[in-house]
């Protein structure tokens, strides 16, 4: 059976349902629980809600990257969107970090050939003089070439590493890739470097670079770090693989600003009894500059207001409250999250359990939890109501979201719902992260398991912990 | 069967056939003319000389605008290779046209919401005032919408036209699409407008704008002309839907150039009787500055020079020479081809059929001819050997490719060698038009069937004619 019809079997299975819960309802006989989430599940599938935020978004704050106006602009939409979507309370809490400001970036391959090469600085880089860097390039294939070659094996030269990351599905290919970007600015300095330029960590092959956070280290020089498009990064390749001494001219004016205070942006359903005890759900607000943060993490922020939105509109809300996290600044360095859990350690104890959205907008295959152990029966029941939805339970050893992690540190249980990323590093931190590339049929489907995630576990009988 | 078994299973009958026909040569039994044609047709199947010669192109030239420095590589480029790959003749024709300097471009929506949003001028616009202009914005959704709008409908405006260009197998979605390219300035001039940002002409949907050439008319006020990307298109169509005021401001500083005189570059294969008759292949030299012209038409040169050398390094020589035209400056007007046909006129009857390669570099799945009635011997022929690699037999309407329009008006045969372009206007004048995007196969599959029609024509009992 193809997808096409596999998914239109679903979509007609679950609204039959949906039908026939609704006219249940309307006898007025109290729902079950299993009732009422199948049906608000079916509802989230068949809804458009999370694609009408997510072009709200896109398209009337565009890219907002921490620190910068649009970071302003981003909050105000985030606090307009979840009071006029009727969240029961809606508030920020500030977050303050360093800034860093992108301004003209410009790399040329000037010898033996000469080809502009499209490059985007790295976050935090450095710039380089004004008038730029000239200088031989030396190639490398992983950072751990770089890291074991003789010391002075760069010197005076530009670093270029090689390595492609490889496509997954669950974004595997990413950690071993990304030490080039995180790491390959101190590694290519400790051998006499003057900067480096690395391939993209992207999977895809179009001429639009990948940025992303790096960082410097104490003690060790800082040369100025840039990506290029997977495209260039060929044409290096081949230009070594001639033999040839190679030469790049390469200017960056981007430098660190001032600093800067953004906002977690949050609103809560409340719940029917336990009022003060939530499920924490949400995406990071902030994305890159160069596109406009579509599906990171546009989708992720869409997703979970969606979900509560729809959980919040039930007639039968559950037990417990629905808290939206719309976290600041996650690029740089999950600043948000970790004011979030600064000031919310105290109440650790009643965030009991979480799940972030942090992968783009492909459909959920799976889903994993990290619960205690009495707690495995409320997990059972979203395995089941998930099922329909193409989303296989995993294992108890689920970790967290990126933005969960500093709460996941103190004790938090958390879950983690997993979206098939299999063309998420085509877009990755790109300019090509753009709405166009969002599936609305998709989007629904996250919705709809964060639906069944988050209102089974604000309903559980058991208050959940790890 | 699905597309790769059907290759598969396409080489491995060609590859036996070729065992079995080299085997016989062996014997030093003469070949008939089939036998010669088919091993030779099944030798360029297996080779990798196209992209040999397209990597050479796209990683020591790259970018090869009319007019450019890289201009003079592209020619440098050309004679030395065809000369390395034994043409027995090997010369360039000069070919004078006016020049254009691509500089700095920027663009952005600064009201009601604030995007950059990524724009490429159109070639020979005229620059904005240093400053940009800040205007702003009115919508049509075809040029046929802005011809038909009222007088002053667009005065002290920037035009954006939004019509989307369709995907066809044989790009028939071009012409009607291309239009808001060619005329779009003229006509939003002739409503008042200070400029016209049109959405990119192609199908694909990455923030990577279109370039193309633009034309001004006399009488007609000269504003700046751009096209932005399709993902910033699609923005921009959202934001017009919310019935906002749209204001965008433009910066282009490309303006045009002194005269220039670049070369037709022409290497001959020499037939072994009729040495002056002559069956021109070619592709053309230039290309747009923004990709390294893999597609555009790299490709094209590639082939038609690889078909060239495989039939040359037959021991059987077909009668007839063939001769292969790397054209100067097609992008910018077939300059190259005007000034080859201007020169060649006199010899017009010598030219007794062409065609050329400049679809992009995608499989052949059909082919058309343009000749006399009596000549359909020889095309049965090709059809009968360029069947076994997918390509079909259409009838004897062929047009000519564009730099054989000219010759092609003087009265000269030709032949139509259809690619699959499905993709082609993803990647057409764009930064993405790069060597990862060709697959050596399909390539393998083009010099193929270029040999077959080469070889046949130029071997020809009668000489072909139109
Ligand atoms: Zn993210
Ligand atoms: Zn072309």
């Amino acid at each position: 059976m193809n997808k096409t019809s596999f998914l239109f079997i679903i979509f007609f299975t679950l609204n039959f349902f949906a039908v026939v819960a609704e006219g249940a309802s309307e006898t007025s006989k109290p729902q079950s629980e299993t009732e009422v989430v199948a049906s608000l599940r079916d509802k989230a599938l068949n809804s458009h809600l999370a694609f009408d935020i997510l072009e709200s978004l896109t398209t009337e704050v565009g890219a907002r990257m921490a620190g910068t106006p649009q970071d302003a602009l981003a909050v105000k939409w985030g606090v307009e969107k979840l009071k006029s979507l009727g969240f029961d309370k809606v508030w920020t809490e500030p977050v303050t970090f360093d800034t860093w400001i992108r301004k003209e970036e410009y790399a040329a391959i000037v010898s033996p050939y000469q080809h502009e090469i499209k490059i985007t600085a790295l976050g935090f880089s450095v710039p380089t003089p004004e008038q730029g860097i000239e200088a031989e390039v030396v190639h490398f294939k992983s950072i751990e070439d770089l890291s074991q070659s003789p010391k002075d094996s760069a010197k005076g030269k530009i670093v270029f590493i090689s390595r492609k990351m490889e496509r997954f599905r669950d974004g595997k290919g990413y950690g071993p890739a990304v030490k080039a970007r995180s790491n390959g600015a101190v590694e290519a300095a400790k051998k006499g470097a003057v900067a480096v330029v690395i391939r993209s960590i992207g999977t895809d092959s179009h001429r639009l670079p990948h940025t992303g956070m790096m960082r410097y280290k104490e003690g060790v020089n800082k040369v100025p770090a840039a990506a290029m498009s997977n495209p260039d990064a060929d044409l290096l390749t081949r230009i070594f693989a001639r033999k040839k001494t190679v030469k790049m001219k390469l200017q960056i004016n981007s430098h660190a600003g001032p600093k800067y205070t953004s906002q977690n942006v949050i609103g809560e359903m409340t719940g029917s009894e336990f009022t003060n005890e939530k499920v924490v759900i949400g995406g990071h607000l902030d994305s890159w500059d160069l596109g406009t943060g579509a599906v990171d993490d546009g989708a992720g922020v869409a997703i979970t207001m969606a979900a509560a939105k729809i959980i919040g509109d039930s007639k039968q809300r559950p037990k417990r409250t629905i808290r939206v996290v719309l976290w600041a600044n996650e690029e740089q360095g999950l600043v948000g999250a970790k004011a979030y859990a600064k000031r919310h350690k105290d109440d650790l104890e009643n965030h009991i359990t979480g799940a972030e959205s942090d992968f783009g907008a492909g459909k959920i295959y799976a889903f994993a939890s990290r619960v205690a152990e009495d707690n495995l029966a409320v997990v059972k029941k979203m395995a089941k109501l998930m099922k329909p939805l193409g989303i296989e339970y995993v294992d108890n050893e689920a970790g967290p979201g990126p933005d969960l992690i500093p709460m996941y540190e103190l004790g938090m249980s958390v879950f983690s719902l997993r979206q098939d990323g299999t063309d998420y590093f085509d877009l990755h931190h790109t300019a090509d992260d753009t709405l166009d590339k969002v599936k609305p049929e998709n989007l629904a489907q996250n919705v709809a398991a964060y639906v069944v995630f988050a209102y089974l576990a604000a309903n559980s009988e058991q208050k959940i912990s790890r």
